[in-house]
């Protein structure tokens, strides 16, 4: 025993729970890793740079990040940050493992990956998509700011009164063209670049979204480098700052806001890969103007990734602690039963475990495909090939489409997720040291940055119906991942009570759903005079719908894969009863409109409930298994409720004795309290002023 | 203009869009006040209570109170009770006044009302509910702990290992009847209490759940008075104390965990109104010890009232902002759009108001219905009649079914509002100032605490079940609330196309679902041979059903009331569109089982968004009007979004300013990021010991 328990008394013991469903386990782990991860040689790269990152003296990361207030937080983050930058020197040119790196650390610590990648993805990432190749070179080699080196860099695009919105920013760049600079300024409170990550202490320069006025005449939003601070890390005059303060989350990011009053910078700071401004203020804009926002989709790549990843951390935390928690005894029972043997507790954890592996899937593919297409740019921009640059700019499309489907579901997903195991821990998930509180507010900001979900989901779901009208109008074929559209069914059931757990099915049910959605849009839009906001609700539940199929479909491929690989190591069983239970739990979500186009029928929907739990039955076993195949270390962890070995309860409260002195009961404030509990009585406090004597006296 | 503004740029002005709707209400706001509290009587107490609150210096919250840190808010939370002391003397005996008032301050201050509450209502209340008189009367009046003088109390239930299983609770109490002493204990780690609020610092006694062990035998759970700190407010020995620690939110409650080790306590300490202990060890229960826990069920009704008053202020928020921001330009506009007027934006925040009118009507229904049992309780047990006792015990089993399902929907249903509302501002809402946030994880633990909503829900769906089980094999008729199923329909459409928006229809539609759910879960229930677990999802169903249906049966009721007084100053149109939306959104959440049971006809689904879209039309000119009526001023708002005047970016910019010193451009740690930027190359940090000429000496 761990502490001293006296006899006729059982101390609880989740470890032996936990360890006798692990030792259980049938299928390989590793082969499960490999399936998450890719591919045999990315599961291996995973764990090395985990295994580089958990050993890091200036990288750990443990209970205390969660007593950290906001300067404490930051003042962790810059010193990790210092860290991070003798890596990437010794990474480069291979920035791909670099970026590996930080997606793997934002599983403990998201602000950290975040405030890096304001300055690498944004910062350095605009002048990459926006300059011209020599403007990039400048900027991040000969400075040196690609290895985190004298310049840090910030984003000033949001304004304080437009967000989502690009297009509508205020702040100007005004062509001077016998000075040949440029002026930047704030017009009005509205215009202040808002929520700057980096502004407010770290970045010496900024790339600034502002409208570019040659001659009077607007030419729009562009990019240029404005210097904020000085050798002496001193703000330049011009440029006024302040600390946004405290965030729901990610305090460890120092966000700022920007008033730039008449600040001038040369003519060659503004970005030119595209727009270009001539001496005499000729303003020469090139028709490939579409790419220049390309590199901000690799953010919302990224937050499936990311989505992905916080998912594996929270539902390995909430199963372990359900496998090794016991609540209420069964009749007969001589001890309480585990949580995950209730009914309802698989229901509301084991559809996030199978959402959690067809974010794995989702998460690999779009990263592939998002590959791909920079590989197409980079040919395309050097060799000039028309060819290859038409199909680049098809697959940025096709990459903007499929990121605003599944950045929106899997972000929001992700938060359901986190919030759902908390409550799921009943009260110790409050507790900070589990880990879901910082979890959930950290993670929180993904639905609303680099594209607001709902903006993103609108966006999303007009293509979809767009794809449709494209074909019913002019024949032209769905490309691509919409190109499933062509042999959707438009009519009759294509579930029945005989076919609920045949996946290739359920992909067709999906399949239809999708087409049967659209073309009603399309109705009610005509009915509407082509108001697209009108069918708002529509696109949304479309916008869920790509995601949903997307991902069974991509699933159901590379099941495939396995099957045929020969040597399968026992993963293709739970990864089929994984993949149904995603298909059925989303049926059961979007069971209206299933019912609705006659696409389920009234018996198969009759029996979807029981088709549920059987599929979860089947799962029950494999929780300690597939939460396992993760490959979290108690370093990723991070959380006294979810480590490998399970010994809840010696965990939690030796972290809590470890943080709080036992020895230190009275607090610092204990004067207040005391001085109320023995205060004297309201007479006397009054100095007995109210007194009957005094009374007297007074109407005598 | 508020700040310098230059010409040809228009600075955003919310106040005037705000003001501009809000001087075209056309309904009376002091009438719809009355409506929501419930009478006009309470409608100026309530105004009366949180005017004295506002003014209070020390209790005075504002923008202040998102930067502090767990000390800092249990600091101040320490000087604010000590201010609610001297309010709670001056109010005695009237304790409802000071309920009020608690209730009121935690619309800004939860953790505030939570501190005092655990020692007020769960302390007190314990004492009350299970000790007798005399007892009551020595713990609260002549030590003065009512008043919060001399003793405060803490609540010693939860364990470690335990939560919501308050039978497996594992802290002994042994019965020595030699020395008439009871020796508490805490046999092992997992019987350690847990969650104690007030345990860590402020508490100098509990109240302890404990089995009563006499002669060896085991009476089951009982409850002690336990003395923890000294007149010097120091630990006696025996008691171990530790902090908790940091928590998702409500930092400033000092929770804490106790373990007992052989701490002996008079036998008078025994709270005795129903158990008793003779000094011989003879145990006497008398059969009424099932209403032991009533006084507990305070705690839940009070969480419906607290969901609502939550609801107001954040829905409040969400709207100013949504009338006062723009975002996108529709086509030929000049302006961007105000967010309002987005359809989508309609739908993601107009039922959420619905369902704040809705839990007033709740709020105001459970609390007036407790009162009445509690009063009946205490009448009850002076007179002895048994006819007045039993209809009391009716009444608690009343309370206790619909809390069950009124805590738990209305706790979710508060906890995903916040977080729609939060998302619904942008970016904004993700600001510590907007409230959101602290506003979130402050609610977040309604959900688990005094009962996990989920077995709260689940209970609520078992009472439905066995009231039409009772009937159907006894022909036992459904009494009280649930009196509504023995006219519910069984069979054939409620709703048609025809009376999508006719109130009474809609209530029947809800009846009707209740009861055919029910049918069918007791049909599922046969065949699973009475699992209940296994019909849990169908449970969770109902228990939202019943309180959908009972909050949409009593706002029905009380607009008949309003109708026939003759003057509704203008305030029936818009309840009545509330009502509607409120209904038809609830009809869509549940919309495939109104088709599975045939209760909503193919073609009324299919124009149930559209119905939804044109009662969203007409809500809309009335979102500030309808926000207004609640009556918050900018204190209880406490966020930079929402304020009465609207100024959003002034208030935001200001409050970030004076928050944060704009002088101080630099971070404490500035050194750490400054070195990183300006360090040197790898090469000269590794004092060239890898240079090529280094290598050359060492092969040679």
């Amino acid at each position: 025993m761990s502490s001293t328990t006296l006899p006729g008394s059982q101390e609880p013991n989740p470890s032996q729970m936990i360890w006798s469903e692990r030792l259980k386990t049938d299928f390989d782990l590793n082969k499960m890793h490999t399936f998450l991860e890719g591919s045999e040689h990315d599961s291996l790269e995973t764990l090395r740079i985990m295994q580089q990152l958990e050993r890091d003296p200036i990288l750990r990361t443990t209970a205390h990040y969660y007593e950290y207030d906001k300067l404490k937080h930051r003042e962790q983050t810059a010193l990790k940050i210092g860290r991070l930058a003798q890596y990437i020197e010794t990474d480069a040119p291979d920035f791909q493992t670099f970026q590996n790196r930080l997606n793997l650390i934002a599983i403990v610590d998201p602000q950290l990956g975040t405030r890096i990648g304001v300055h690498l993805g944004l910062f350095l990432g605009a002048i990459k998509g926006n300059g011209t190749e020599e403007q990039f070179n400048y900027w991040a080699y000969e400075r040196g700011s690609i290895y985190l080196r004298d310049i840090y860099g910030c984003f000033s695009m949001t304004e304080l009164a437009h967000g989502s919105n690009v297009a509508g920013l205020e702040t100007t760049a005004t062509y001077n063209k016998e000075r040949r600079i440029f002026t930047i300024n704030t017009p009005n409170i509205g215009a202040t670049k808002w929520w700057i990550g980096g502004a407010a202490h770290s970045s010496t320069h900024t790339v600034c979204f502002a409208r570019l006025i040659v001659d009077g005449k607007d030419y729009g939003v562009k990019t240029f480098v404005v210097p904020l601070r000085d050798a002496n890390h001193d703000l330049h005059h011009g440029i006024t700052i302040g600390d946004i303060g405290q965030k729901m989350g990610r305090n460890g990011i120092d966000n700022g806001w920007i008033q730039f009053t008449n600040v001038e910078i040369p003519k060659e700071y503004m970005l030119s890969k595209f727009t270009t401004v001539e001496e005499d203020g000729t303003v020469v804009e090139p028709p490939l103007a579409q790419l220049a926002y390309g590199a901000l989709l690799g953010g919302r790549v990224t937050m499936v990734t990311d989505s992905f990843r916080t998912s594996e951390r929270f539902i390995t935390i909430a199963l372990r602690y359900s496998v090794g928690r016991r609540q209420f005894k069964s009749k007969g029972k001589k001890v309480e039963n585990q949580l995950i043997n209730y009914p309802l507790h698989q229901r509301r954890l084991l559809p996030f475990l199978a959402w959690t592996y067809a974010m794995s899937v989702a998460s690999y593919q779009i990263q592939s495909d998002y590959k791909t297409v920079l590989q197409q740019l980079d040919e395309g921009a050097k060799t000039e090939d028309f060819k290859v640059l038409s199909a680049a700019i098809d697959g940025l499309k096709g990459i903007f489409a499929d990121s605003a489907s599944l950045k929106s579901t899997c972000t929001w997903k992700c938060s359901t997720l986190i919030d759902e195991c908390r409550q799921s821990c009943g009260g110790h998930g409050y507790s900070s040291y589990s880990g879901f509180a910082k979890g959930f507010v950290d993670h929180a900001v993904q639905c609303t940055w680099e594209g607001d979900n709902n903006v993103l989901a609108q966006n999303s779901g007009r293509i979809t119906i767009q794809n449709v009208i494209k074909y019913k109008k002019d024949g032209k074929k769905p490309k691509g991942n919409y190109s499933f559209l062509l042999g959707a069914s438009k009519d009759g059931y294509v579930l029945d009570s005989s076919n609920l757990h045949n996946l290739d099915d359920l992909v067709k049910a999906f399949d239809s759903l999708i087409l049967r959605l659209a073309l009603d849009s399309i109705e009610k839009l005509q009915k509407n005079g082509h108001d697209w906001d009108a069918i708002a609700a529509e696109k949304l539940s479309l916008s869920k719908l790509y995601a949903v199929r997307y991902m069974l479909y991509k699933w159901c491929q590379k099941l495939k894969l396995v099957q045929q690989s020969g040597s399968d190591g026992g993963i293709t069983r739970p990864l089929v009863n994984l993949a149904i239970l995603f298909a059925l739990s989303n049926v059961e979500s979007f069971g209206d409109r299933f019912l609705e186009f006659g696409i389920l029928s009234p018996s198969a929907y009759k029996e979807l409930g029981e088709a549920v739990d059987k599929v979860l039955v089947k799962i029950r076993p494999d929780v300690i298994g597939l939460t396992d195949a993760f490959k979290l270390s108690d370093f990723f962890i991070n959380s006294v409720l979810g480590s490998y070995n399970g010994d809840i309860y010696n965990d939690y409260l030796g972290t809590i004795k470890s943080l709080n002195d036992t020895q230190v009961t009275k607090a610092p404030y204990t004067k207040a309290l005391e001085g109320m509990l023995n205060r004297g009585s309201v007479a006397s406090r009054e100095k007995n002023e109210k007194s009957p004597e005094v009374l007297k006296k007074l109407s005598s």
